[in-house]
């Protein structure tokens, strides 16, 4: 499937470091476009005499060493891998230079290419044109770009699936289907004098559903997708001596313990994100409650009950030393805006307190409540006590090897459309109405469910917009 | 030349991500050994049923497209390049996995090899096993860290020099002559009773010198060699509203904005130095010196005139608009503590004054100071000149293509002890020393001259700190 021949027939050729910014051992710097052979070859020169490049009769993918020149100077030692249209990424003629990671190499190589006849790539672009290609459909380019920016094993997985399959196989043969009837009912149009009726109503209505089944299938898949995608909201609340801030770092801890001994370095301060069980979840900061006398400073508590309306989950940490009088107040509040949420009652530091004394807090707080555990914060068994009921209570189902999820907003939006379409179909089968209005509605679905592959797309807009969330280099 | 049998045969297979920390378009992990292949084949099939890994009779270097998988499930689809055993990097077996860019996926496949037989790559050990495998030496070796931490071009140059060619031309023979003359030597320490001169004591001499010569020439070049690869040290002093801050910030704006438009991203706070014409100027910040009514603080003085005992340019920026008599005490001060320095001084905002005012100016402040120019800090052209005037002051000489420069501490000790011992072998000749003596000081040259291509190295030690600065996966 060929998108845009104008676009796809475009003369440039578009270079880009497709490696992540900053000093490295190597760096990779793509070419593509039918020059990229060209364009190297004015910078480049293999090291053996004997090897030609680009290579006649060369492999569709080839290895060269050699050396990159500045005019006379030798800029750097490198490896070159050459890839024939169409056996690319983009489908087109590739080069992948594989350079040292200096930045200086980096963009001198760069600054060579653009003098060369390379125009920097947008971000996106060599995606882009392995869609144009038809390499891939735009449900499958997207995922490329969620796989690359996926952190956990669920919206890895989610994202692969999506890249390798796309929605293809979930519609493709409902899709065809349907235009197979609309086709038929604007034939009846052409016939309209004699009232004939090429479509079967009742293979309509029963393919209609099926095919509204599907689709909300899938829009219902968002939630879940949006979950895997973006990591499932946690708020923490309590008060400041809780113990809050400790439970967090201990949640945080395993985590970049992995990343920074994988990567030799200390990382900067990372988002507030814990991956257990391959799922992501985002904890939302909120400021400790601050204790006073008696009462609680009610614009301190605000802020914190606002922060529990982005949450799905909420952790209310107790301090199993404190008082139990001076809970009853903020209990109740917080039971109160968090009626919509997942609430786990979180009673912590058990171990500074006597076994009697925590049966009767256990007692006392399972009136509030009834979802709690006990756990101290110091304890790595308990933390994992609480990242098991952190899973159990988000519970995301299992995602198989061909269940296709719903992740990105655009998607939804238009399979969304193309159910009310859908649906307006089975009610217009319903009410008898006309074939011309009951053909705008199934072509109105189709353009919907087309939208999500690429098949049909409104705007350059629309493309632009996808495309330039990507990295630079991709 | 094998350094160490025992290491070479080391069994370990090594892993590591070579491309720089973070997410990308793509990443590039590298896998070294002797079991690199058989490690891949556990984790990696190639997407042909037709193509099998490792290829037998395979050609040297080869691309082939697959998949990585975690048990049955699909982690990425990559491309992998592998290297036959010696026609690699490091020597070795290698394979190199071209990875989606996210830090998962990074993550997740070096966690495969690690399962599978691989131990994570230290700093610098596929260069370290370069090395050992004769296929660098070591300062060959060393140069490939300094290729990749190269911000400029001079400094590029001189380290891409370095890797290509080491000591190697520049040494070589006169070393090996060196080795006959002491070989000649001892032996007439075996026939002392019979007095016989083997070594010809003015062809040695002659020798002597001309390796002198040339270690000094080495020797001297260090003092440019450190300035190329560490930059220019200019400390920019003056006055609060004298302009400094105008002065730098156009300096860096050219240079940040190349950067930035190369990598599509804004960079942060990045370190004052510039390059200009290829060659680094490191600008050392000073507090602005406050003015007050007549007298200077002179704490804050102090403090900026520390700086300068680092630098070796010294700006001393000049508001042209001020009145000349409070610069008086200033102006004395500065010229005494930059006496070592060269200093320039730099008339700032020329265009804010008349031409009769500038003249008389230039007349009063050149009583202070002979090397001076005027600017406009505002001014593209005048940030010009002040640029040349860096780059003149500098006076770095140009690096031909043979030219071999210094750069490295450990060279420039070990160069500076080799310079003193055959300095004494000549002494030795014209007192007419014994001969162990001379063989012993000769000894003692070579010794220092074959540390700097790691033919001969103390310790382990040693390898092992100049190879620990390298990053993960070079």
């Amino acid at each position: 499937m060929l998108y845009n021949s104008a676009l796809l027939n475009s003369p440039d050729t578009i270079a880009a470091v497709s490696t992540p910014h900053g000093q490295g051992g190597i760096a990779v710097i793509r070419i593509s476009g039918k020059d990229a052979f060209d364009v190297c070859k004015k910078i480049f020169k293999p090291a053996k005499a004997s090897v030609s490049f680009p290579a006649e009769g060369q492999k569709n993918a080839n290895i060269i060493f050699g050396r990159i020149y500045r005019g006379e100077e030798i800029l750097d030692e490198i490896l070159i891998s050459t890839f024939l249209a169409p056996h690319s990424y983009t489908g087109e003629n590739m080069v992948e230079i594989s350079c040292h990671g200096s930045l200086y190499i980096q963009q001198e190589i760069i600054k060579l290419l653009l003098a060369n006849g390379c125009r920097l790539a947008k971000a996106g672009e060599f995606t882009q044109r392995a869609f144009f290609n038809g390499k891939l459909d735009l449900s499958q380019a997207e995922a490329v770009g969620d796989l690359i920016a996926a952190s956990s094993a669920m919206s890895h997985r989610v994202a692969m699936q999506q890249m390798r399959k796309g929605f293809k196989h979930e519609l493709a043969t409902l899709r065809d289907q349907l235009l197979n009837f609309t086709s038929l009912i604007e034939l009846e149009l052409d016939f309209s004098d004699e009232d004939v009726e090429f479509a079967d109503r009742v293979q309509l209505k029963d393919l209609a559903q099926q095919i509204a089944a599907a689709i909300r299938r899938l829009v219902d898949s968002f939630a879940v997708g949006n979950a895997i995608k973006n990591g499932i909201p946690v708020a923490i609340v309590g008060e400041t001596n809780a113990g809050k801030s400790t439970l967090l770092n201990r949640l945080l801890k395993e985590e970049r313990a992995i990343v920074s001994e994988i990567h030799g370095t200390t990382r900067d301060a990372i988002e507030d994100t814990v991956i257990i069980d391959g799922l992501m979840f985002r904890f939302i900061d909120t400021a400790g409650i601050r204790e006073t006398y008696n009462t609680i400073e009610q614009l301190g508590i605000e802020r914190s009950f606002q922060k529990i309306e982005q949450s799905s989950i909420v952790l209310w940490v107790i301090d199993l030393t404190n008082d139990t009088q001076k809970t009853d107040q903020l209990a109740k509040q917080i039971i109160s805006r968090a009626e919509s949420k997942k609430l786990i009652l979180t009673l912590n530091k058990a171990d500074k307190i006597t076994c009697e004394e925590l049966k009767a807090k256990i007692e006392y707080y399972k009136l509030f409540h009834e979802d709690y555990i006990v756990i101290s914060a110091k304890s790595a068994a308990d933390v994992a006590t609480l990242e098991r009921k952190l899973i159990e209570t988000a519970n995301i189902p299992q995602i198989g090897e061909n269940d296709v999820i719903v992740t990105n907003l655009r998607h939804y939006g238009a399979l969304a459309k193309a159910l009310t379409a859908i649906e307006r179909v089975i009610e217009g089968l319903d009410t008898n109405i006309s074939g011309d209005l009951l053909s705008q509605d199934i072509r109105e679905c189709l353009s919907f469910l087309n939208e999500i592959t690429g098949q049909q797309i409104s705007t350059e807009d629309v493309l632009g917009n996808i495309f330039s969330r990507f990295c630079v280099g991709k």
